[in-house]
Formats: C-alpha cells, structure tokens, sequence
C-alpha cells in the first residue's frame, strides 16, 4: 500500500496529530487521543482506533485491557491536515476510563468545573480482573 | 471572578490546550483549533469562540473577518483536563476558511484523502470585500 496519505499529514514535532473518536449514531464526543503514523496506519489495517499514548510512549489498541473496542466506521482528515476525526462504534458503551460513556464529562458552571455525566461502570471493574 | 478554572487546566508547553468546536444541533464536529488561557477566558466572557492562531500568534476571535461567528452553547473540558470540547451555533453556517460547512470534509477512501463535503461560498467571497 502507498504511505502517501500517511506522508500528506502534518506531524507535530513529537510525530504526532490528535484524533478524535465521534460516535457514529449520536454524534457524541467521545474522546481525543493522539497517534503517530504507526497507529493511524494500523487504524485503517485493523479497522479499530489504535493510539499513541504519549504517557507510555508506545501504541495504545484502545479496549485491549477494558474491552472499549472503537471499530471504525470513517476516518476524516481536517483542511490544515493536521487533526484526525474517527467516526466510531464504541463497544461496552464506555470511552472514559473513569467509566463514563465520554471523556468530556464536566461542564463550566459558575466559574467551576463540574460533572455532567453519569458513571456508567467503576473503573475498578473495567480494568481489574 | 476566580481563575481556578483556568489553573486546573494543563496547558501544553506552549501554554495551549486543542480546542473542538462542534455544533449544538448536529452534532457536527466543525474544526479544532488552539487556545491559551487568555482566548478560553474570553471565549466564556464573550461567549463566543476564540481561540489563539499559532500561526499568527495571536488571539483569533473566530468569525472576525468572515463574520462566521461561532455563538457558544456549552463548554466541556476532558477527564485528563487538556481538551476543550465547545457546543457552538456556527453563524452562517461556514466553519471552514475553505468555504465548507467544516474541516474534516477529506475521507480516507482506497488509501487517498478525498473531499466529500461540498464548498458552499467561494473563500474568496468571504474573506474579500
């Protein structure tokens, strides 16, 4: 496969861009992470959102300990080529790992930030066995 | 007003966190651009989007030269307290300098970008007098 889509991306300093994860029924927000090139072509091979994480430093197939699956339904690139938009299935119903169904979960009320959205399972339970 | 709103943002090293605008009745995710404190600040003060051009390095109150507003509706910050999720009415229905309802109109289709969201004003008639 050609890599010139790859190539056509504008990659930040550290090789990255930031990728959003759209619900592809509710147009719901769900999350933004980052990817490197290696992530967003095996995006596209494996037909799920697989990041970057810039904490760990290495690839993140996203639900590989949670389940949280996000099969990929379209990929979208922005004007300035430099922002991923992934329209996505989110198995489980859950994003967050705070286990809310979004990452976007608090809201600016009076000067503070405050939680919106339910949580939907506890996080202990996601990510324990 | 308390800036603590403010302070509990992580801000990057350039002092910018990415900023989503998408629409409050679609659902659309319109663009992403950057702010600093400064343009958040104003962004609820003003409520109005207005971001920061790292192009440009300065403050970029959206619509100011294509009158293509974005009215704010709802502010959202993320679980890890470095992405800005604004809910906007996008003033003439236009968020892309390109002409396009929004950014993201390239679609990854048998390994190449291609635009499939029509250009609805020639960016020469918005930007030109």
């Amino acid at each position: 496969m050609s890599e010139q889509w790859l190539e056509q991306i504008k990659w930040n300093a550290d090789g990255l861009v930031p990728a959003i994860a759209q619900d592809h029924q509710t147009g719901r927000v769900l999350m933004v992470a980052w990817m490197n090139a290696e992530a967003l072509s095996l995006t596209v091979q494996e037909n799920r959102a697989i990041y970057f994480s810039r904490s760990r430093q290495k690839l993140w197939r996203k639900g590989e300990e949670s389940g949280h699956v996000q099969q990929l339904h379209d990929i979208r690139l922005d004007c300035d080529d430099d922002v991923i938009l992934l329209s996505v299935e989110q198995l489980g119903g859950i994003a967050c790992h705070t286990g809310r169904e979004n990452c976007f979960y608090k809201t600016l009320k009076e000067g503070e930030w405050v939680a919106v959205e339910p949580v939907l399972k506890d996080p202990k339970t996601i990510y324990e066995k």
